[in-house]
C-alpha cells in the first residue's frame, strides 16, 4: 500500500506555511519553468542546456550531436522530480501535461534493454559502462529513478515508474557478483539512494540488494576503477585536473577504503553526503548494525569537526571536498549548495535510524541557511557556492577565490545546484515528520496540514505560526488512532528555554533527556491542542577553539537563521567592525526586497580611523597605542538573503568588541 | 677605469661583520659546494639538475638530451656570479679553478655567432627565438651577462665577460626596429637589467640602447606574443594552466601594456621588480622624467599597497603574482624569496634615482626577513614560498596550501630562489651604500671596510658594530677627499630616536628633512669618527585599515627584524593567543640553532578553555559569556628563522589582546 511509504509523505502533507509558502510559490511560478526555459534553451542569456534535444535526439526525433555535460540527463530527472513535488501542492494539469510529455520522451529515449543515457546512446554507443569512475551513468540513473518514485507518488502514474524500473532491472543484470556481471560502482554515488526508495515504493528487494552491492563494493582491492581504466586502455574523460585525476584520487570519489574502514568525511562533499543517505537509508531497513555505527562515526566527525555554522559542507574548491579537522575558511570555502541538500537527505535517514533531535538542527541550520542562500529571493539566480565572508575586489584578481562569486549567477553550465534546491523544497514534507512505529517525531516547524500513517492508524494534525519569525507553534489534532501515541518536539539546540501547554496546560519539558525532543505521549483526540514556544532571542554563537577561522570572532543566530553583515547597511571594511558579545538586538522588520523578514540592530564600534586622514597611505606602522573605536550602529541580515542587493562585502564571523 | 662603475662595488668593500660574516661563510664553505654538487648532479636525494651536463652536451664533450627547466643554464649563471662575490669576498684559487673550466665549456657551448643556450642548441636548433614568451632564452641570456660582469669585475679575468659581449652583441643584431630586426622582448624580464650592468663595465652605449629597447618594446600593439605564436604554428611550450596561457595571460609577463600606461604591480612579482630594476637603471643614466615618475608610481604601488610586513611580494600563488591592492592573506602567501630578492635589486636603482630612506627602509625589511628566510641556518635547505603563517595540518588536505611547505626543501627542480640568495649575500657590497657624485647613503649597516670612489676623490673608512643584535655603529674614517663631502646615514623607519656624535660631538639628527638620511657635510679628516646609536627597543606594527588580514593583529618588530610565533616555544593553537600592544619585551640569547639570535620573551594571554575537559567535542556554541584568558608565556623569535627546528604552527600577526 502506497501510503505506508516514506517516499510519499509529501503527498500527504499541504504546507500553509507563510515562509515556506512562498518558497513555493516561488518554486512553482518562477524556479520551474524557468529551469523549463534552461532545458529548452529558451535563456538567451545563459549556457545553452541542450537537455530536452539530446533526449529528443536520443529518442530518434531529431537528429544532431549530444551537448552539455555527460550527467546532463540528470536535469532533466531532477526537473521531474521538482514538478511532481511541485503538482502535490499545487495541481496544474498543464505543467502536468508538459511532464507527461517529457516521461514519454524518456520512454522513447531507452532502449529495448531498459537503458537510458543520451550521452552514450547518441554520443558512444559502444561505451556504456566502460567508464564508471568519471561518466555518471549511474548517477543519471539515480535520478532518474528518484523522479520516478516521486511522480508516481504525486500522481499516482505508474509511466515513469515503469520505465525506471525497467532501467533498474536491466543495471540489476549488468551489475553483481555472478559470473559475466560488472563488479563495478559509481564514480558519483546517488543510485544507492535512489534504489532504496524505488525499494520503499515497490518492495522489491533486489533493489535494496542491488543498493547495497553498490554500498559494499565500494572501495574494495583490486580497485574497480584501475580495472576499467586498463581495460579501456587507459583513456580518460576528465582531464580538468591532469589526466586521469579522478582515476587516481580515489577519495575524491569515496572509494579510497571499503565504507566500513572510513573513519573520516573526506571527498567530494557531495558524493560522501549522497552515499551515506544511501547507507543509512539501507541499514536502517537491514538493521545493520555496523552501518549504523559507520554512518554516525561518519557524521559525526562532519557535522562536529567539518561544518560551517550555516550547514555548509565541503571547505575547498578543488575536488569540491572536504579538507581535514577545524579546517572551515571563511572566504575560500566552497560549500556547495548540493552539499548541504545531501546533508538534509542524510539527516532524514539518520533520524529513522536514531531519536536525536542533533539531526533535526542539523536539517535545519543547512536548510535555513546554506541551502536558502542558494537562491536568490528572486528564484532565478543561484549560488551554488556560499562562502561565509566576502570581498569582492579580491575576487578576481586572488586566484584563490576564482570559484566565488559575489552575486547568484543565473545558470550554471554544470547545472545540479538550482533544479536540487526546487526538489527539496518541493518536497519538505518528507523532512518534517519521522514517522516510527511508536512515534512521530517533529522535526522542522511548519504550518501545515498532514495526514500520517501510524501503525496505530491515521494520525491528522494541523500545525500553525509564523516560524521562524515568531516563536510560537500551535498542533491541533484532528484525528488520532485510539491507542496511545509518542509525539516528539524537536527542542531546537538554539532554544534555550521552550515552554509546551497541551490543552493549555503547562508540561514541564526536559528534552535533553529525551534526545532532544520533547516526547508527549497520550491517548491523543480531536480538538487536543498542543503550544509550543520557544525562547527566540538572538544568541552568539562561538567556533570550537580549534576552529582558528572564527578565533577572535563571533556569529548572531536568531531562531534558525545565521545572520551575517553586509557592506550595504554597514560600509566598507567590516574587518574594523567589532561587536560585543553582550550586544543588545531590536528584531526589526525588513523591507523592499528583504521584506517579512527579521532583521536585526545593535551598536557596534569601528575602528577609529589613525588620523584626520580618511585615507591613511602607509601600510604598515609603529604604533603601540591601543585602537581607538566610534560607535555605529550594526545591521544584521539574515545569512541567507545576502547578496540580493548588488555585490557588497559580506561576513557572517564578526570579530568580537571584548571591552569598549 | 672600472672602479668607477657601481657594478665593482662589492670588491671595494670587505665585509667584517658577524652577522653577515657568518652568512657569507655559510655561502663560500655550505652553499657554493652544495650548488655546485646539485648542478653536477652529485646529490643523490635531490632531483637532478643536469645544467652543467647540458652544457657539456651542448659543448660537444658529451652525446645525450638536453633535461631540466628550458632555463636550467641560469643555474650556472647564477652559481657563477656567486662565485665572483665569493672569490672577492674570500679568495680560492681551487674554486676560481674551477670557475674557469666552467667559463670555458660555456665558451664551448658558445655558437660561431656568439648564442648561448643549452636547450636550444642541443635539443630545438631550429627554435632558436620562436618563443620569446614563453622560453626564457633572454632570461638565460641576462644571468649570462650578470655572471660576466661580476666575474670580470671580481678576478679581473675577462674571458666570461668576452663570451657575454659577444652574445650580447649578437642580440644586439637579432633585435631592434631595423628590416629584418625581430621586435620582440622576452617573456621573462633580466636581460634588461644585465644589459645596463653590461653597458656600466664596458662603457658601450649599445648594450643600454638595447635594455631600452627591450623596455620600451613590452606590451605594444599588435602583440609580439601573439605573432610569433601565430608565425610558430600556435605551439606552445608550458601547459600549466592550459595550452597558451602564457600567451594570453600578457599581464603575467608585463606585456599587458606598454610601461608607461601602467600605474599598478600586477602579474608575476619577480618579473615586475626585474623589470623594473632595469628600468630603474636605464632612468637614472638617462635621466628620463617620465621612466623615473613611471618607476615611482610603480614602486609606491607595490610597497605601499601590496607588500607584506616581512618585505615579500607576490600574495598569490597562481602566476606567482600580485593580486591587488590590500589583498596580503598571511596563509596562502606566495611571496617568493627571489620576489624579495627583487625587490632588493630595485631598492638599489630607486636610491640612485633618489635619496630616500624609504627605499633603504625597504631594501632592510626584505633582506633580514624574507630573503633570509629563504634558506635554513644550515645552508642547505630553502623556502620558495615564505607564509607568514602556517597550519601544518592543512598543508595537504586544503588545495589552498599547495604551494606552502612547513619545513625548507633541499633542492627545487626550479631551482632559481637557492642560487640567488647566494648571489644577493655574496654582493652585499653592492647594496650597503650608494655613491652620488656629491655624497655617500650608507643604507645597511654591515660592520665592513670600505674604499669608495668619488668625484672628489677616494674615501674610506671602516663601519663596526654588532647589527641588528646591537644598536650602535661607528665609523672610523681612514681617508676623504680635501673637498667637503657629504655622508648621509639612514636612519631606518623602525628607530623612534637616533643619536649621532661625531668625533664625540652630539649632532642634531633631523632625518625626516633629509628624505630619511641624515645627511653630515664636512671636510672629513682621517681619524674623524662617527657614533650612530639607534634605538632598537621591540616595536608594535599595525597594519593599514584597509588590511583585513591583518585586522585585529599586531606584530612585532626589533630592529630591522620582524618576530614571529613558533608553535615549538608556545605550544599548538596559536591563533588562542593574544599579545598586548602594551606587552614589556625582554631581549633573550637565543641557544643552540638559534645562538647568536635575539628572542623576545614576554607575558601573553590563551583562551581558556571553556570547560573542565580540555578537548571539547562541539563544533559552536551560544555563548554570550566572555571569554576567559590565561597567562601565557610568549617567546618571540626573528622571522627568518622560523621552522629550523621541526614542523609546526607560525605566525606572524598575533591577536591583539585589547584589555585583561
Amino acid at each position: 500500500m502506497m501510503t505506508q511509504t516514506t517516499e510519499a509523505q509529501f503527498t500527504q502533507i499541504q504546507i500553509t506555511d507563510p515562509f515556506w509558502g512562498q518558497y513555493q510559490s516561488l518554486i512553482n511560478e518562477v524556479v520551474i519553468p524557468y529551469q523549463w526555459d534552461a532545458l529548452n534553451d529558451n535563456l538567451p542569456e545563459t549556457e545553452p542546456s541542450h537537455a530536452i534535444e539530446n533526449f529528443k535526439i536520443a529518442a530518434g526525433e531529431l537528429k544532431g550531436d549530444f551537448y552539455g555535460m555527460v550527467f546532463q540527463d540528470s536535469d532533466v530527472a531532477k526537473w521531474l522530480e521538482s514538478v511532481a513535488y511541485s503538482l502535490s501542492n499545487h495541481p496544474d494539469p498543464k505543467l502536468e501535461g508538459l511532464a507527461d510529455q517529457v516521461i514519454e520522451l524518456i520512454g522513447k529515449a531507452q532502449g529495448a534493454d531498459g537503458y537510458i543515457n543520451t550521452y552514450f546512446t547518441v554520443q558512444e554507443p559502444d561505451g556504456r559502462w566502460r567508464n564508471l569512475c568519471e561518466c555518471h551513468e549511474l548517477y543519471c540513473a539515480g535520478h532518474l529513478i528518484e523522479a520516478g518514485v516521486a511522480y508516481y507518488c504525486a500522481t499516482q502514474k505508474s509511466r515513469l515508474l515503469e520505465i525506471v524500473r525497467q532501467f533498474a532491472d536491466y543495471i540489476d543484470r549488468v551489475f553483481g557478483t555472478q559470473p559475466g556481471q560488472l563488479q563495478g560502482y559509481p564514480g558519483h554515488p546517488e543510485i544507492e539512494l535512489a534504489l532504496m526508495r524505488l525499494y520503499e515504493v515497490t518492495d522489491e528487494s533486489r533493489y535494496m540488494k542491488l543498493a547495497q552491492f553498490f554500498i559494499e563494493q565500494r572501495g574494495q582491492t583490486p580497485h574497480y576503477y584501475d580495472e576499467e581504466y586498463q581495460r579501456r586502455g587507459e583513456t580518460s574523460y576528465w582531464h580538468t585536473h591532469g589526466p586521469a585525476w579522478m582515476i587516481h584520487d580515489k577519495a575524491y570519489s569515496q572509494a579510497h577504503l571499503p565504507l566500513d574502514q572510513q573513519r573520516q568525511a573526506v571527498g567530494h562533499a557531495v558524493r560522501f553526503v549522497y552515499l551515506l543517505t544511501g547507507v543509512a537509508h539501507l541499514a536502517s531497513r537491514c538493521g545493520d548494525q555496523r552501518k549504523i555505527a559507520l554512518c554516525k562515526t561518519l557524521w559525526d566527525n562532519m557535522v562536529n569537526k567539518q561544518m560551517y555554522v550555516t550547514g555548509g559542507i565541503g571547505s575547498q574548491s578543488e575536488g569540491e571536498a572536504f579538507s581535514c579537522d577545524y579546517d572551515l575558511p571563511n572566504d575560500t570555502a566552497y560549500t556547495e549548495t548540493c552539499a548541504s541538500i545531501g546533508l538534509i537527505m542524510l539527516a532524514r535517514r539518520m533520524l529513522e535510524l536514531e531519536t536525536n533531535s542533533h539531526y533535526g538542527d542539523v536539517m535545519e541550520r543547512a536548510l535555513y541557511n546554506t541551502v536558502l542562500a542558494g537562491m536568490a529571493l528572486d528564484g532565478k539566480h543561484f549560488f551554488y557556492v556560499n562562502p561565509l565572508e566576502v570581498y569582492p575586489e579580491a575576487i578576481g584578481h586572488n586566484h584563490i577565490y576564482d570559484h566565488v562569486k559575489a552575486v547568484r549567477q543565473r545558470w550554471f553550465g554544470c547545472a545540479c545546484c538550482p533544479p536540487n534546491i526546487a526538489r527539496l523544497i518541493g518536497s519538505l514534507g518528507n523532512y518534517m515528520y519521522t514517522v516510527k512505529p511508536d512515534q512521530i517525531l517533529v522535526n522542522l516547524y511548519i504550518a501545515s496540514h498532514a495526514t500520517l500513517m501510524t501503525h496505530a492508524g491515521i494520525f491528522q494534525f494541523r500545525m500553525e505560526g509564523h516560524y521562524p519569525r515568531e516563536n510560537q507553534m500551535l498542533l491541533h489534532i484532528e484525528q488520532a488512532p485510539e491507542s496511545a501515541m509518542t509525539l516528539g518536539l524537536r527542542i531546537p539546540d538554539w532554544c534555550p528555554d521552550a515552554q509546551i501547554d497541551v490543552n493549555g496546560k503547562p508540561l514541564q519539558v526536559n528534552a535533553r533527556q529525551h534526545q532532544g525532543y520533547a516526547l508527549i505521549t497520550r491517548n491523543w483526540q480531536c480538538g487536543d491542542k498542543i503550544c509550543l514556544r520557544m525562547v527566540m532571542t538572538p544568541r552568539i554563537i562561538r567556533g570550537n577553539p580549534k576552529l582558528r577561522h572564527s578565533a577572535g570572532q563571533i556569529a548572531v543566530q536568531r531562531g534558525p537563521i545565521v545572520y551575517c553583515i553586509e557592506q550595504s547597511d554597514n560600509g566598507i571594511h567590516l574587518h574594523n567592525i567589532r561587536l560585543s558579545a553582550a550586544a543588545v538586538f531590536t528584531e526589526v522588520a525588513g523591507t523592499g526586497l528583504l521584506a517579512d523578514k527579521v532583521l536585526l540592530k545593535t551598536r557596534a564600534v569601528r575602528l577609529q580611523l589613525p588620523s584626520s586622514a580618511a585615507d591613511p597611505q602607509w601600510l604598515y606602522r609603529y604604533d603601540a597605542d591601543a585602537p581607538q573605536w566610534v560607535e555605529q550602529p550594526l545591521t544584521l541580515i539574515p545569512y541567507f538573503t545576502w547578496a540580493n542587493r548588488g555585490e557588497g562585502e559580506m561576513r557572517v564571523w564578526i570579530n568580537e568588541q571584548l571591552s569598549l
